[in-house]
């Protein structure tokens, strides 16, 4: 089954807790997903983190001899260590070595060397980054994007995120036919900043997609929509506020549950309750944030991803890959020119 | 105590459960708080909610003959409508009738009225809407602006926000030097957009606020800032989810907290603590939201206020007044200018 088996680079030495965690999450899911994983980084460092009885024969390590730390500024540290674990990682997937690839380390600069390593698809201006939230129906999850590729973003640009959202929800989230809001500050299509009026327009008119129409901040968790494109400016204070409201809400719960003699009774028996809360509210469940628009799956995972979110981002990858998603969002724009422009092979 | 009683002016007519929900609030601020309340609507809807028993020498009524619908296009509304409940109560503020006026009516008429009928505080080229949000920290606040009124702000603008902020957050919520931050999407000086980064700047060289950097989404609600300055997009859908987050969150625990058997009897034991939970994360709590930069005390209460919201707005009004928040912004701007404007009165 070699040659069918979807092969993903991890950038092991990305990430808070890198790379023990990273190397952890891979093992997982090359045991449970039949999944190949290639470890990129210090071979030292991931031998030494690898579970005392593994067979070495077993585990694919490419060496990198350069990681790029948190606090580089992306461009020009991407450009200076061409030997980062990040572009080793990258450049496995240009090579046709690996399907996709994965990092938890500096997401500007995963960004960076996905777009100069890896380039864009033909048709899209701009990379977005997509993150899966929960909804408040249980079964419902909804794509926002951009979440900080892109601080200012021209209508078109907008337009773009929400056919490859839509090509992601229905391939990888399994939704038949995915509802795309414009995220805005009112429900009338009047409403906005000028680059939401316009972009508005542009999606009502596009007929790749099912637009329903504006989204406030109100609708975001609501279930209604599955798609929900935005400025990456919004979108990461949005991402960054859930993230964190989540965990003041818990801390209230926490604070406020226990008090009192029947308090501390009712919390002991609700235990096992409370753990199933603190998971549905809990972000790590959801993997990490596919940044859509380049020619290859990437995966960015929070920079604190410990195993579980690296075992989720890896399943996230394989389900792309398996589903085909640059492919279907290359034929969205390989249809729409296919009047003006020779297919390459033709000429 | 007549002349030294604080006068709210309200427009009855204003909000989803207009007129009985605004009259009850109303009439309970009057009682507790020791304010003069002036009902503006139409005399025969107010007094069809008054309670039973009541003696109508005791409410005031200020009569309107019209009300601006919340479907309306607020800006020729207010035009096309002057005795519109909303535009006679601005009025009476204007005339010094009133010392404050509160409205849970549409929010852009409310905000065009006070804008064309009160006019805008020297110094302040555009007024914002400021939102109390609770934090992390149980006896923390902090106030976002700008919430809606600016969909677009030059730097310039956010700066202003930071002063009017900073003067409501000290004499208002009893902060003594109110930390102020620039929502954006990174903690380096040079991050976001290009307003953010020349807002930075501005920020940093105002020796009126105590400007302590970037709040990045996950900052908002942490308790390390006390005033948090954005443009009226992003923050319009940060309050909009915030709200909604609350429920969301509300409902899972509903959901999940009394399944089986253990978690039915854990439950019944904690419901006085699960009330307590849902103050704590409840919007209603905290009244409305503050137009800053008008000339006049404006607040505008969500629409969907009822009693208990349009008390708390009353109460913030009374605060405002009380504390001359709108003469200590004037100082502001009086003392940056002095140098090279006489006073009005010396002319």
């Amino acid at each position: 089954m070699g040659s069918t088996c979807v092969r993903i680079a991890i950038d092991a030495m990305g990430g808070d807790h890198a790379p023990g965690e990273i190397v952890a999450g891979a093992l997982r899911a090359r045991d449970e997903l039949g999944v190949e994983v290639l470890l990129v980084g210090d071979p030292q460092q991931i031998e030494a983190v690898l579970p005392p009885k593994t067979n070495l024969g077993q585990v694919q390590i490419v060496p990198a001899e350069d990681a790029i730390a948190m606090d580089e500024e992306p461009l020009s540290a991407i450009r200076r260590k061409p030997k980062a674990s990040i572009n080793v990682a990258m450049d496995l997937v240009k090579q046709g070595q690996a399907d996709a690839v994965i990092s938890a380390g500096h997401s500007g600069a995963a960004m960076a060397a996905a777009l100069l390593r890896l380039g864009r698809l033909p048709g899209i201006d701009r990379p977005a980054i997509g993150a899966v939230f929960p909804t408040m129906i249980a079964s419902k999850q909804v794509l926002i994007l951009d979440v900080g590729a892109n601080v200012d973003c021209r209508p078109k640009f907008l337009e773009q995120f929400a056919v490859m959202g839509s090509v992601y929800s229905q391939y990888v989230l399994g939704v038949p036919e995915p509802k795309v809001g414009l995220l805005n500050i009112g429900e009338e299509d009047c409403k906005g900043n000028d680059a939401a009026v316009r972009a508005h327009q542009l999606l009502r008119e596009n007929s790749q997609i099912a637009f329903v129409g504006n989204a406030e901040g109100r609708d975001v968790l609501s279930g209604q929509f599955d798609v929900i494109v935005c400025d990456g400016f919004v979108g990461n204070v949005l991402l960054k506020f859930a993230e964190a409201i989540g965990e003041v809400m818990l801390q209230i719960v926490r604070e406020e549950l226990p008090q009192g003699l029947h308090g501390q009774l009712g919390t002991a028996i609700l235990k096992p309750n409370l753990r199933r809360i603190k998971q549905r509210m809990d972000h790590a469940e959801h993997g990490g944030a596919l940044l859509l628009g380049v020619d290859g799956i990437c995966i960015i995972g929070h920079g604190s991803s410990q195993a579980p979110s690296i075992y989720n981002a890896i399943r996230l990858a394989k389900e792309a890959v398996d589903n085909q998603v640059l492919q279907r969002i290359q034929s969205k724009y390989q249809s729409k020119s296919s009047g003006q422009l020779l297919p390459e092979n033709s000429q």
